[in-house]
């Protein structure tokens, strides 16, 4: 057995056995909003955002981008589960804005045309207004619904607004 | 301003004045592994799995599954930032086994035709195996990654292997 997976089991009999009230706890989230980020090792949103067990849907994907995936997710998360607050949050240092979609599909051998959309981006903060006004302009997604912009800075662990994006996204209200 | 936002960006804050070491850590996994996981609130995967930060790539979704967004960000993970084992924990109450496509589909009155595929499921452990094997099978991913399948049962904390879904995840090794 892999050292990783004997360590992971391990943490998970040790979390397991002090489970508690936590088997209580119902699909709805306490806190009625979502989380979308990047999968970055160095993010813990439940740490960084303050989260407990049962508040808040994370939704995590490279980039944190707002991937038809992550659309899905936020969809679902808001009309079978009741969120109505977003959270759209990338990072500072993130891999996708220190590649090209060419330098990746290069270290795949992908030729043009035969290639993935990686989401990269070059812009940080342009790229947090993106993704906050796809989600906003979604047919599906209501105008109800607020979404924030901020990108979490992964040398000091604080999350800055960008205040276009969140103006963007919560306009309507 | 929204108490939601007040209460995290208040917890962030509290996060932040504690960073310390945290402010050295690389974009590289320390553990080299990455978790398929579900977006579901109860969910805490760097809890339920230990991980501190730093440690591991988390990907989420609604249900856990291998979409095509979750594929771009495992091979991100393991082409650019050198992960080599992946873990897949579907868990226990989840709303994608609730509810079928058309039942979503009604919710946002969207016709035959003209809907997404919300990656619903009716069988629990089927659906982690289909999701190793579909990650497996396909052609971008290595045969040295080792995939593992899991269910997280919400009323225990723990996780149980599928066991089907890591044999065929890591029968190569």
């Amino acid at each position: 057995m892999s050292k990783i997976l004997d360590e992971l089991l391990a943490s998970n009999k040790a979390y397991a056995d002090k489970f508690g009230t936590k088997r209580d706890l119902q699909a709805t989230p306490i806190k009625k909003f979502a989380i979308l980020t990047c999968m970055d090792a160095r993010l813990d949103p439940a740490k960084f955002a303050g989260l407990s067990e049962g508040d808040a849907h994370v939704i995590r994907n490279a980039g944190g981008r707002a991937s038809d995936d992550a659309i899905r997710s936020l969809l679902i998360s808001h009309k079978l589960l009741g969120t109505h607050e977003w959270f759209v949050i990338h990072h500072t240092d993130c891999g996708l804005e220190k590649f090209s979609n060419k330098d990746i599909d290069e270290k795949f051998n992908l030729e043009p045309g035969n290639s993935i959309d990686w989401l990269t981006f070059s812009d940080n903060e342009k790229s947090v207004i993106e993704d906050v006004l796809y989600i906003k302009k979604h047919p599906l997604v209501p105008n109800s619904i607020l979404v924030y912009g901020y990108i979490y800075h992964c040398k000091t662990g604080k999350m800055i607004e960008v205040r276009e994006a969140t103006k963007v996204g919560a306009r309507q209200i």
